[in-house]
């Protein structure tokens, strides 16, 4: 590019690599976190039903106060406190544009899903970090130390945790909630593999912000639909940044079908991967060289004796794709797997005593 | 919101409006210049069978390739040059993302699209503004001058402009090219009513990107499709601000199905709406007290010696939706009409002839 025009775009935003994926196709993919059943045939019918039926070419409500509404309900909060998003990534970009630019700051525990320090960053936001402590539990005397040091506009607790699994317990999120004078994000995408959510704290925290997702449990990464629930003050603020008509119609369709569908049609799912994380979790510990670490998602990292390259590249040429997150702070050794259907969990099993042996 | 608490919010943030549009349900809803035929029957039954083998609980592709590849071949530029938005507000607000801080400015002709000064002044940039000709040109003299006093990092231009209906003439737009030093955004929303584009530029200008929409002539608003031209370089740079996954795969399939059917299934709309411009604006020419604007878009502005407010509620009690616009700088007299069906534009007529009588 022209220096010229170069300088147009902010340092920050041409000093930074784009985030990207390896482009792999494999039969097996179990290297982000989807949930590996697809969605049931009883909500992708009852979708297509409905949405043939819609007009096409107006734009779809306002605001989804529709879907909005029945977050509220499922979730057990209140309509006025609910924003639905095109995936929760645009809930938290839009949080971050009404509180970072120059001398604001967020703080994230690492390692953790990088997309939170890439959209500060492009933001202006000075992106402060904490690391884990080495079992991987979030280390909340370090936390709470930072916040009182350095104040930060935004806090952000990813629990589950991408890529460890682990979930900060409910006393020491009230710990940091207390501390905090911003807001604390609790990303909870992976909650329903945890049976366990920070919902019931909205009641006593009007700083917490909780995200939440359609891509996991859901099982509707296709459609792009997150949302999140906050202090209805909160709400306003946020959607100011959010875009006027963000979420299409037809996933606004999709997800109210899986809404009402879920405890008969998705909750099975979400079972079923709970025993096969336990069984895949249980076979791997008897593997030499493999140590998986206990998880309370749809994944697990797993510490390996072997270059995780080496494991990656193993089983690629088996047709299975896993995710090297070996170049995450403190994640060295590791590599991380989705937990799949019986069928894929067998034969990545069955790829790592390959070299095991 | 607690004083401590709304402190975390930037303070241009809180002082903001939120963009929002009165809800009212009408027969007749001419006030968002969308298509007014629905979506043809082709193009949603071919979207519906390829999106049902689908697979709704995976990713889509990281990167809209495919899509993009067509649009490319679609619009004739290269498809580096290309990327694909969640709605064209979508790639405006990426773009101003990664240009717009403290003391960057952009500079926009008003009355113009009233999002840009939203997002712009979110992001914490300044605003200026250039009116346009008391005839509703583009008054390319005073942009050019602002440009040279002022070096605003993005110029945006939209052509043809919503609510005006007018369009930059090719010569004027490369005298700003020309004098710009940062990127000039040309919004082509409205571009097929017009039979004209600025994409032969892009051959020419590194600094022009033009933006795109799936939500008027391609009469798909409710899936919330748009895209952004521009020199490969710019999109490397836009694109890191764009979230992973920013397009579900239902909005990328029927996108791809639109553009293969355009000629056969929406070309003939648009034809038709551009014959009933013409007709709507002749009988409302010669309505006494109502004076229309020549638009080269789906919509026109009229100016009203009745107040437009007046006119908006009868309409209203016709059960007709139009936009009320006299809030916009330099349109306290006037409304806007979006192009409807031939039914509607007669209901219409009939509507405004008892107000003129």
């Amino acid at each position: 590019m022209r220096d010229d025009l170069k300088s147009v775009f902010k340092s920050e935003v041409t000093a930074l690599r784009a985030y990207s994926l390896e482009p792999h196709e494999t039969s097996i993919k179990i290297n982000q976190n989807e949930n590996p059943w697809e969605t049931p045939k009883q909500i992708k019918d009852e979708t297509l039903r409905q949405f043939e039926n819609y007009k096409w070419s107006r734009y779809p409500p306002f605001i989804s106060s529709d879907l909005e509404g029945r977050l509220a309900q499922f979730a057990g909060w209140t309509p006025d406190g609910v924003l639905a998003g095109n995936g929760s990534n645009e809930l938290i970009q839009a949080l971050l544009m009404v509180t970072m630019s120059a001398g604001k700051s967020v703080l994230i525990s690492e390692p953790t899903f990088t997309l939170y320090r890439q959209i500060a960053t492009i933001l202006g936001g000075e992106v402060q970090s904490v690391r884990m402590t080495t079992d991987f539990r979030f280390d909340t005397e370090a936390i709470v130390d930072r916040i009182k040091r350095d104040d930060p506009q935004v806090v952000i607790v990813c629990s589950p945790n991408n890529p460890t699994g682990t979930r900060i317990p409910d006393s020491d999120l009230r710990r940091i909630l207390d501390a905090a004078s911003g807001l604390v994000v609790v990303d909870e995408a992976y909650h329903e593999f945890s049976e366990q959510t920070v919902v019931p704290l909205l009641r006593d925290f009007d700083n917490l912000v909780v995200l939440r997702t359609f891509s996991k449990a859901m099982a509707l990464a296709a459609l792009r639909v997150g949302y999140l629930l906050s202090a209805p003050d909160c709400v306003v603020e946020i959607r100011k940044a959010l875009l006027p008509y963000n979420l299409n119609l037809f996933s606004q369709t999709a997800a109210r079908v899986a809404l009402d569908s879920y405890a008969t049609e998705l909750r099975p799912l979400v079972n079923n991967i709970l025993s096969e994380r336990q069984r895949v979790f249980n076979e791997i510990d008897q593997l030499n060289g493999f140590y998986p670490v206990v998880s309370t998602a749809n994944f697990m990292i797993v510490r390996s004796e072997l270059d995780p390259r080496v494991v990656f590249e193993h089983l690629l040429s088996r047709d299975i794709l896993i995710r090297d997150v070996s170049r995450y702070p403190m994640l060295e050794k590791y590599f991380r797997i989705s937990v799949g259907t019986p069928m894929e969990n067998d034969l990545l099993l069955q790829g790592l005593r390959e070299l095991a042996s």
